[in-house]
């Protein structure tokens, strides 16, 4: 299995860091298979969603209602005022994605980028793990 | 890596079709792997619950609570009123789902259906790939 | 493809229940590749999150709030009160995960728990299914 890492910057505030691109880059010549996104964070998750038309935006007021930052309702301790939401999230949007590879390629529909969601004020930058099993 | 995909319709309204019965009939003869069913789609999900039994008008009712279809709530600007939640909808339910096969069959749970959930009143059909790892 | 199972008690109310032991143990010796977490349950999932500050009662009360267990909200008509929620679960919290194992040990950061979350009070033991993929 080929694996490898790299770092995101997500800054301190509510980020969507679209890294279609460099994964894309890294299975190019590999073949057919699967790969695996994966994020060794407890408040971060990887999806597939459209960018640029305003999709960020809405995932963020989305989980600002869904998981409201209101410090007095978690139990979690720590960090920022409603950081309590932030280690919510992978349960609801999973640190885990697996993409088919196809000829060197990601297989994603037209709209379909691959974003780390990262609510977290508190952690500014991020690692990617990829991992490809050849088919 | 043996992949291919098949289309389903999905109608103009919310919708939750089981795709159970083609996924058994492809990995039949297959032996032990994991098996991956991907949405090439920004505004589907498929996902693993119980069908016939009210769970998918549960979802329906809870996805529009969750994502209201409120257009003035989504910055993302096409499609029909309210299509803002469909683009939210795969970063909760992953369009991604993977699933061990035992002696060519989907070793699922009694109640367990493979259904893609499909909220997208603009899009009728669908595709669904499968990719099969043999173990 | 190995493969095994495994059942936890996860008794008569919300539980999450930390398995990440039990799978660092099985997978321990293997090497390189993608290990599969798997419920063959319609009424949980498993999720990659911090246990021990409070996080799994957050997930039990953001839950609550997303999915109320008033027994008049939901058509599925069968079990406890408020059991309709427990079959909406596994399309947000999923029963699948996947996860890189390097050198014979999960990759996961540091703050990650392996956690079955089981809203369900009608099924008090769950069985895990571990896949192992070496790569």
């Amino acid at each position: 299995m080929d694996t490898t890492t790299f770092d995101v910057r997500t800054g301190g505030s509510f980020a969507c860091v679209d890294v279609t691109e460099r994964v894309a880059e890294w299975v190019r010549d590999r073949g057919d298979g699967l790969l695996h996104v994966f994020l060794p964070h407890a408040t971060a998750g990887v999806a597939l969603f459209e960018m640029g038309a305003g999709t960020d935006r809405d995932l963020e007021s989305a989980l600002d209602e869904l998981l409201p930052r209101e410090e007095e309702r978690w139990a979690h301790g720590h960090g920022s005022p409603g950081h309590g939401a932030d280690h919510v999230l992978p349960a609801l949007v999973s640190p885990s994605l697996m993409i088919p590879v196809l000829d060197g390629r990601p297989a994603l529909g037209t709209w379909q980028s691959i974003v780390v969601v990262d609510p977290n004020r508190d952690n500014a930058q991020r690692t990617v793990r990829l991992s490809f099993l050849p088919g």
